[in-house]
């Protein structure tokens, strides 16, 4: 199912021509969200062909009773489900009595589906000849506003070309929805109210189990040849469902709209038993807009957005269009407004994977926002984890750790853990380490420190209790050791002295203990408060440095190279490129002890190491891992081509960079995996911005300044990028042999350029 | 729940005192098989308190869809479970129209049950006062027949004791059961046809998906003071019930008795559209014997059991009663009749584990019935291998493996992979182990090189394949490695080099060769036609050669000790002497990656090995490997105790051999893990005999002779034990300070004891 239908543009995706077996995939591809709500691309009118049904409202989810095959002690109960929400899209379409349904049409023409990246919405064009012969023109927008984030707005017109015709519109709301992704068949929703008022209508629910208060609503205005009609609807109710219908007289080539603007309210932002009289407050204020200003909105609204994080590519639009699409819906998944929020690793564009929240939030996603939001947003990503540190502490008692040490759960929705297979919940534990990274990783671009003694130390204090008490000491090695762990390459499980978690390890007690000094000496009363709180004593950090400067790491004297774990070098060590293609991919030819006795990895490991810790080696000790280790690297994940886009990058080696950013930038549209129709992977869009900007663009911090190491594929004319750094912005453009920088504002910022400082002044091109 | 309420005696199992909290308990103690059928001593009138429904007929099974949290290539499908089968035990008695139930009764006094294990049938005693103030006095007997087994027979009597009463008879049959251990809720059962014939009735039902047919039936006579009435029944059915009434004006004092037979016949033994037929024949053997003459048939085959099986312990009433109820639930599980059955692991007691066959019917199970039936029973055990082959093949052939390798099933009923976690499916693969070395242990015990070039070579040389490529050879170690294994201690999992699977590939191998070299010269014919099928060449036998000579093999210098894994030496090692009580049993009170990690060891791994391979190693290298293993065994495993008794007894340590004695001999009696509702533990039953037999008595092989090493515990005044050994049947008595030995028949046979040769004469007590 590799996908060739989506037509290059630089600004927008773009589908021709309608086609049953794509209906899946393109609502994948042509999703929209505001970071409050998003959905799949699904028709509004009715459609009985194969389709994948999904509206989600952020933070709303289901705990699904969890489904294993043999429990095993500390397995959580339940897995939280991204929770298919109240359909409130829906308009069904009647011309003279017979249902407009491009399934059962008897002909399509002229089908054109646009998901407009710049302005932020999704358009829909087509001629349908129905089975009463009757052809009507139709034409659709939709938005989900970024202003109002709790509405949506569509227009959707109806002229019928051949004759006069009595057409129908039915919108409607309904909440008898149910879950792909449902390990019991459980209903997740509760109605408790289905209510209409004029043109207005309303369906209370609520989740089961996690009692999510919802009001789902809806309102429209009619139009015929853009004259406004007052029409006295007839209302139809269920229990689940509500709908009215705006009967009309059309003549041929006259034109029927409806506005409809519907959307959710919930508890999370308003007093659940307000939230009918809620939902009428955002109705009034979308309605009082109307539709074109809601749209001039939304259009100002993405142009922001673009304004600081756009990416620009000159001569390769698919390119160009790769990378917006990444953007673009990255902003739809998350915008940072609200720290009770994350980044689903699908947004809201399908089901599968459940939670929100996994350690590409910290690891791939966090270094985007800080550079193309304010740095608020990124604080917001960071408080989150700190809000859910009471659950990483029971989380890694329940697993049998104490004394306040913390386990961030692999998948979460509330901070509890959703996953459960024991390799990855108890043993993938590396999470931490992304987790205590991002801290210092926010404050080396931010130069904030202030988040570290308000909330961020006690973080690093539970995860560095964590990992003292995981490792023991070996008196065989007489170093501490850390047994049965899954690293980031999950094609090896229970392993024991990853090298990766090792030292992550290590570094995160050499860091905690580091910033409970500079705590301790500059925040005197936070200091203070946080001892009194999580009740630490010298003798504990130094049993922590103890552990800390006697980990032990594998290495070969052979390969001169850390070794992944400590039985790597006796597996048969047959590179990917001597590899059968007709084995690949091997998640999907393999059994999984193949898999994990063979030397393959799926995405960055000893090389996610030398991504973070980039400064603590040499480039030739990078090149010489990056040598060992890329050739058995199979890149299964969507997480791994950009970590190594960066070093082929940084190693000079822009082919091969180019080679691996082009797997990340259209994954999706291209659909490489065959799977787009389940949703998009949103969190390793995040790394393809990565690749351009840490990778071509070589952008790192150096002594709290900006450095560049621009290069650029040559496939391309040019390149530009924005970075958000410590609220100045800087424009970096890249061309064949020059770039050139920019800063807005009225300050000069010194940036470090292959190794030089430069000056750069405010509104003053500066080209290298 | 530790129990305390079995009685003590030498024979029989008695409970006495009616106890609601007791029945499951109760019904899988006193359970009762013949090798064809078995069920849980559920009680034949209406139980309305809390109960575990069991009736399992051998070899029909349902192939349960499996349930995992997230599927891995390779996993079964369907998971074989035990099947509950149509119920024809069931009799509901009416007293005065008032039901008889034990949990709605006024008063039950004088409850008594038993099971009888010297004369094989079960009995229950009681009186009750029914809700309507009547007293009977109740007396049932029940037994599945040895001799014709696909019946049993119910006495059951009831007599009123405080006045006369109508007395209700209705004995039923039930085909509308439900399984406690399904995945899906599925029907397990196809009811097609229910019928009655005067006193006989039938329900045809075939299992969903494996289409087993059966055909369930009964027929009563009715008693009144012994003499017999003829009453003609009212009969009601439905499309899964048939039952009739048999009412009777009974006297106070008088004894209605009903004498009900029933039982299943199967499309294994019948042709599927003639099992009425075949049901009518086998009620006809049975009513013709009547209720006496087929307990007395009864009574005679467990005296020919019992002959063979028996174990006597003198001065230790429980120790008596244990090992007799191991030894009466080993024949009630499997009697050798038929090489398409074998031995479950619950037997006919319970649901749990699913699938017949685990590797403990070659490890555990076959020395006990080598023993103690006649060689053609360990035959049929190892020609259930043969015969599932093809399916071993299939199996590897779904991993990756290639030419013919053979990887037999974790667990199965049919030769197919039941099981679903990938650390025990794919990775505990020493099963194939323990399948090559029964055969090697059948020729040894019984001098049949038979087996051998007609069947077994085949299995031998799939196995070897199989060997061969699952090690690679590593660079680094200069050896043949074998990655990403489970041992038999399930408390590691995916580890490297696990001494014990490592060890007995490379025996595979060379047993292999060993046995091609012996097959080619001494039997050409058989040779010839296994070359042309599985079609092996030199150079591949010169290839597995290399690995069996060049296999990696963890050692330890610094403790002398072979590794368990790699990876043993950096654990904590802190033994389970030393580890908090609180802690125990880990597998209850840890999560599964502390475990893991921990040294802690769930049943002989390395000494599993030991035990195999007793004379590739010397008695000092056997207590230096028990001395460094032994201390991290939690024996958290049924199968562990058994193995670490008997090396206790060799190395002289007879307090610490009797104490592992003590914890497998009355592990279900005394309730140790507080599941014995669940069932029993069958297979570690033969554990214990050999604890006594190959433990205490010494018994071992040797040069093609019996040879024994006698000692006693001192808590015993004398144990004595049977084994038929090349068809002569040797009595071994241990008295503290003598042995005496006996031979029937008309052959002398020669032996050894404590290293010196004695030969014993017929007939004739030997005393050592």
């Amino acid at each position: 199912m590799n996908q060739d239908y989506i037509i290059p543009n630089e600004w927008s995706i773009i589908e021709e021509g309608f086609n049953d077996s794509r209906i899946k995939s393109s609502e994948s591809l042509f999703s929209i969200g505001n970071g409050a709500m998003g959905q799949r691309a699904n028709f509004e009118e009715k459609y009985s062909g194969e389709t994948f049904q999904g509206s989600y409202i952020a933070g709303v989810y289901y705990p699904d009773k969890t489904r294993v095959g043999w429990w095993k002690n500390g397995y959580p109960e339940y897995f939280a489900k991204v929770l298919n929400a109240p359909n409130w899209i829906g308009i069904n379409i009647f011309i003279n009595d017979v249902q407009l349904d491009l399934h059962t049409c008897k002909k399509v023409v002229n089908f054109r589906r646009e998901l407009n990246m710049k302005e932020g919405w999704l358009s829909r064009s087509f001629e349908a000849t129905l089975l009463n012969d009757i052809t009507v023109r139709v034409e659709t927008k939709r938005f989900l506003s970024i202003d109002l984030d709790e509405v949506g707005a569509i227009e959707y017109s109806v002229t019928p070309i051949t004759s006069n015709a009595e057409i129908t519109f039915q919108p409607y709301l309904d909440s008898g929805i149910h879950n792909e992704d449902s390990n019991w068949d459980d209903q997740f929703w509760n109605t408790t109210n289905v209510s209409s008022n004029g043109n207005q209508a309303f369906i209370e629910a609520h989740t089961m189990k996690t009692n999510f208060h919802t009001c789902t609503f809806m309102e429209s205005t009619l139009l015929l040849n853009n004259e406004i009609q007052n029409i006295s609807p007839k209302v139809e109710s269920s229990d689940t469902n509500v709908s009215f219908y705006y009967p009309a007289h059309v003549k041929a080539n006259q034109t029927f709209t409806i506005h409809k603007f519907g959307g959710y309210v919930v508890d999370r932002n308003h007093a659940a038993n307000q939230l009918v009289t809620a939902a009428k407050n955002t109705l009034k204020l979308a309605l009082d807009l109307g539709f074109d200003r809601l749209l001039e909105q939304q259009k100002e609204a993405w142009a922001n957005i673009w304004e600081m994080a756009d990416i620009t590519i000159d001569g390769d639009v698919k390119a160009q269009q790769g990378i917006r699409f990444n953007i673009m819906q990255l902003n739809h998944t998350y915008l940072g407004k609200d720290a009770r929020l994350n980044i689903g690793p699908k947004g809201f564009t399908g089901e599968k994977y459940g939670g929100s929240t996994y350690w590409d939030t910290e690891a791939y996603c966090l270094p985007f926002y800080m550079a193309t939001k304010n740095q608020e947003v990124a604080k917001s990503l960071l408080t989150y984890r700190y809000n859910q540190l009471d659950k990483a502490i029971e989380n890694a008692a329940s697993l049998g750790f104490k004394n306040g040490a913390a386990l961030y759960p692999m998948v979460t929705m509330n901070g509890e853990e959703c996953h459960n297979e024991w390799e990855i919940t108890f043993e993938e534990i590396h999470r931490n380490g992304a987790i205590a990274f991002a801290i210092f990783n926010y404050y080396r671009y931010t130069n904030d420190y202030s988040y570290i003694p308000e909330k961020g130390l006690e973080v690093l204090i539970g995860i560095a209790r964590f990992w003292h008490q995981r490792v023991n000491f070996s008196e065989d090695k007489q170093k501490y050791v850390m047994l049965g762990v899954t690293g980031p390459n999950e094609y090896e499980n229970n392993i024991n002295n990853n090298w990766y978690t090792n030292y992550i390890a290590k570094w995160c007690i050499d860091y905690a203990l580091e910033s409970i000094e500079k705590v301790k000496d500059e925040y005197t009363s936070d200091f203070k408060r946080i001892v009194e709180k999580v009740n630490i004593s010298e003798a504990e950090l130094s049993s922590w440095k103890k552990v800390a400067d006697n980990m032990y790491f594998p290495y070969s004297e052979k390969h001169q190279v850390f070794l992944q774990q400590d039985g790597f070098l006796d597996k048969e060590l047959i590179t990917v490129e001597n590899l059968d293609k007709s084995q690949r991919p091997i998640n999907q030819k393999w059994s999984w002890d193949r898999i994990l006795r063979s030397p393959y990895i799926k995405q960055a490991d000893v090389l996610q190491g030398f991504y973070f810790f980039e400064d603590h080696f040499s480039t030739e000790e990078l090149e010489r891992h990056f040598d060992f280790y890329e050739p058995f690297t199979v890149h299964e994940s969507s997480l791994s081509p950009c970590v190594h886009s960066i070093q082929a990058a940084k190693l000079g080696r822009m082919d091969q960079a180019y080679t691996f950013y082009l797997r990340t930038s259209r994954l999706d549209l291209d659909d490489y995996n065959k799977e787009v129709e389940e949703g998009l992977h949103i969190t390793s869009m995040a790394g393809t911005w990565m690749s351009i900007v840490e990778g071509f663009g070589g952008m790192r911090i150096e002594d709290g300044s900006l450095s560049f190491t621009p290069q650029i594929p040559k496939q391309w004319k040019g390149y530009s990028f924005k970075v958000n750094f410590r609220n100045q912005v800087l424009k970096v453009i890249v061309n064949q042999g020059k770039t050139h920088f920019e800063v807005d504002g009225d300050k000069e910022l010194h940036i470090k350029v292959n190794g030089e400082k430069i000056t750069i002044s405010p509104n003053n091109l500066v080209t290298v």
